[in-house]
């Protein structure tokens, strides 16, 4: 039980840990939205500081910054707290790479519905919740997702404009699927000049990726198909479609069904980019890849993290002959590149 | 972002991981509700047997023991799960020193409400829940407390029986302030056939102490005093009060005014015991017992997790000129015994 004496006998301590571990998750957001670490790099580094300008109690801040200290997101010397080096980065709104916006939709209210309805998820094999069926548009959750999770974003849409070639400046024509925040196809427009984009997603996420693409300057590159990515008109003559995040929220057949279209969509030679949590054939590794399939177990009707082989599967059974693999360097998703 | 290529350069996986550490209580609750670690242990290791053992779903049950393995709560081999050491100690139902219970309290309802209020009693300087005042009677919440703790409570309890002398059989009186589940009075009352337990909580808090007294077979020598230990007639003459994990629910002030009650009720020479999480002055170490101050925060109004130095002054200022700090070996509370 005691965290400061490692024995190698059995302790409950893991356990107790993780029964108690969404304190955790209430501590990092409290400590979001209070906007601590912000305070904290801008020098009000005392209980009493920090109070004042974050307009909490000094008790309340004082308590919260201990806590947050003995989980390594702070440093305490003399009474006074500093950032670590990763809170400086990911947590401080001042720096380019602050990821805090992420908790609203990790932690939000729909999230957290979804996980505490796990057990009965558990027993009939699919999301307790009202939410599942994810070819239907649930807007406020996915407008959520567009405006909280970009900052996560940019080494995987950096990964997939190189694998477009983008650099090349070739003049392509990309549709992006489920465009979200839309910075996959965006970041594609800004390395490739002379790229076109068209986005689909729900009609309010897609003012979303709209704003990003006027605060990226592409706007006029930028056309949007408002609806169901099952039914709105494509388009055709397609050189890359991008498909990031979508698959894992259906079944197979929804999958197949999907990328039928995607094919219909493609020229000949065009390729299918499509960004996963891709575990390996064990579905326990890696870590983070195969942790995934819980969340859409949760949140889903009949969503997964699916292998490889079956995405080759499912691909192969929609006219592309083959699929191969790509490692996105340091983060957990991986990229699988299908050509027709 | 990768779990699986630890790396020097700072990374955001703390902190995404910390976002969603909710999942893994969820995760953990419901495989307890389902009792999965007792069915594994009782031979159905794949998700088919699994789930005919548990009524849950195939699919349901193949994603969550892939997440528990993933966090070192299950191995996987072969497509059969196996149990941990730790897990079949002290998750497997047949097993004497299982703490599955203890998730109904840790992760309850009342504790999940507390800390989704936590930005709130951090602005406030304590909890945003309407049951802050621990000296009223939350009966279901101290009742369940009672059902679902008691796994925790041996090497305490054992720990403070030793101190008490038990083993020696001297005859004593013994009051029990907070008893909850009534486990510390009763193990001094196993310890010592000699010993008179007198306890005092909220009414229906005492059903479950005494249904423990009879099944500890000490209920002869198990007396009650029902109501609030701030109130009710505690009597006179005792050779020990313990007092665990109650002072921490309180302001300093309160904290004081129940210990002069305790004083009285002590026959000279007799000892006050508290069982506590007691920090360092830094308030940042040892971890658990300083993590401790948050759970305070978000449920009580001004409870704390105290230091030594600030039990050792309000102990003095009731009349206790002498307190000595006993660390409980491998546990993350430490016991405080002054002398009347």
């Amino acid at each position: 039980m005691d965290a400061s004496t490692p024995t190698s006998k059995p302790t409950p301590e893991r356990i107790f840990n993780t029964m108690i571990a969404f304190q955790e998750t209430e501590a990092l957001k409290a400590a979001i939205e209070l906007d601590i670490f912000t305070a904290i790099s801008d020098s009000a580094d005392t209980p009493g500081l920090l109070a004042t300008k974050t307009g909490a109690s000094e008790r309340g801040v004082r308590i919260l910054c201990d806590f947050l200290t003995i989980r390594g997101f702070l440093t305490k010397s003399g009474g006074k707290y500093s950032l670590t080096q990763e809170s400086a980065i990911f947590l401080n709104r001042h720096s380019p790479a602050c990821l805090a916006s992420m908790v609203d939709f990790l932690a939000s209210q729909w999230s957290r519905k979804n996980f505490g309805g796990l057990t009965e998820a558990v027993r009939k094999g699919g999301t307790a919740n009202l939410t599942g069926d994810h070819t239907k548009p649930h807007e406020e959750v996915w407008v959520n997702f567009a405006r909280s999770m970009a900052p996560l974003t940019t080494p995987n849409a950096e990964f997939i404009a190189g694998l477009t070639g983008a650099a090349e400046g070739k003049p392509c024509k990309v549709l992006d699927i489920a465009a979200g925040h839309g910075l996959y196809g965006i970041t594609v427009a800004r390395r490739n000049p002379t790229a076109q984009i068209v986005a689909v997603d729900w009609p309010a996420v897609l003012e979303v990726a709209k704003e990003n693409a006027r605060e990226s300057r592409v706007a006029e590159r930028y056309a949007t198909r408002p609806g169901s990515a099952f039914e709105v008109a494509l388009g055709e003559g397609y050189d890359f479609v991008l498909l990031t995040n979508i698959f894992h929220h259906f079944d197979i057949a929804t999958c197949e069904k999907l990328m039928r279209r995607v094919h219909a969509a493609l020229k000949r030679g065009g390729k299918a980019i499509t960004l996963e949590f891709v575990p390996n054939e064990d579905r326990v590794t890696p870590p983070m890849a195969a942790a995934f399939s819980l969340v859409m177990l949760a949140g889903t009707d009949a969503g997964d993290a699916y292998t490889f082989a079956e995405y080759e599967k499912m691909f192969r059974n929609t006219g592309f002959a083959k699929t191969t693999l790509h490692p996105v360097p340091d983060m957990p998703q991986q990229v699988l590149v299908s050509e027709k």
